[in-house]
């Protein structure tokens, strides 16, 4: 039996759906690659021109490129002396087929810059991605932070190299 | 050349692979999402009526939605003042097209209700995914908690708006 | 219209990418599945015989089947008396259908043979996976462990079972 085009693109249009929804999960990974590696093309790379960091206190809010790069190289990167970012529990949905919320946890464990102490911080990210031109990045961000604190007696070091 | 309907048809059976994993993924997402942001809703939502939830020592094993909704407002919500569940590590083998066993680790982080030290807990979930008429939903979820123990010399608290 | 096999392949191909990150996320999975749950047969699976294990201090390079059974049962598993690691962050970029470089984190919990205290250990992985006949195995993980350190008046045990 020969198909008609109809078969083919509605399983196209789900080939699709997978498509974003791993790119989606590709920017959440990003930006934790792209802050925690210093890595700041990697980082600004994930957000459209026109986007919304709200971070909350104690840090803020930031707008478009320029806040994000502001907030990168002027705020954040100077208070932290390293930090690792962990995020799970992805979960994406659709509004339309270049719309989705996303919701997901991270997990971070850090040294500030003027602090000994190891830290962490537990906080949830929901975000507004959106695909241009078949391109996806985040629009807006919001960063719920549920816990941030010194990790009782505890410091962070890497191995030494005992050769 | 013109084609059959069985290549198109083989390649649909790949693309429905990819959707399940997808959904179970979701599943297990959700179900921290539900459990640690405390809606019920969400969390019950992932469950078949006929589900087992055998979470062991010190919570116990639970049946079906009413187990479910007993377990989480009377045993668990009640026992913790806020909780954080990361999971990772998930791997999925499928049994058949409608039945899957899938792993994943979890680390939780969070605070009881009678006593203000955070508490780390390892554990490892082994589950029953099953759909029905073309839904993801757990049928079985087997808990094996590796470590429960106070974190020494750590509190959770948010940060201080200081504005 | 019929269609021919040509927009049929382009879509198999698009299929065929989305199964191999599949894939290499379940190897990333099993590196913890089968370390964390001493299943030897499961940590070997993933690696191609030829491989490369680049742990760096304190542990070392190891290559090859030998090299990682080595690794493992003389060295890794006598070392630690528990572990889990949660691996997060994977991104996948492919450098021809049966090449990709991937990175993703680590947060690994644990207590060492010869130390009471919990040690908790955050580090990357760098890897070089490859399909040989449509299977996907990991030819080198480079391993960067940014910390190393004892989690301060904290140890692991499992609850008690007090009925």
């Amino acid at each position: 039996m020969a198909l008609d085009a109809t078969s083919l693109e509605a399983l196209q249009a789900r080939v699709v759906e997978l498509e974003s929804r791993s790119a989606i999960r590709d920017l959440v990974s990003d930006y934790c690659h792209g802050f925690d590696k210093r890595d700041f093309d990697r980082f600004l790379s994930i957000w459209w021109e026109d986007c919304i960091w709200n971070i909350g206190p104690p840090f803020g809010r930031f707008e478009g490129h320029r806040g994000i790069t502001e907030a990168v190289r002027s705020v954040l990167w100077p208070a932290w002396r390293e930090s690792h970012h962990l995020t799970t529990n992805l979960k994406i949905d659709f509004s339309d087929a270049d719309n989705a919320r996303s919701v997901c946890d991270v997990d971070c464990v850090g040294t500030l810059t003027d602090d000994p102490a190891a830290q962490i911080v537990g906080a949830t990210y929901r975000d507004h991605m959106q695909a241009r031109d078949g391109r996806w990045r985040i629009l807006q961000r919001d960063v719920t932070i549920h816990y941030f604190n010194p990790l009782g007696g505890t410091t962070l070091s890497p191995p030494q190299n005992t050769s």
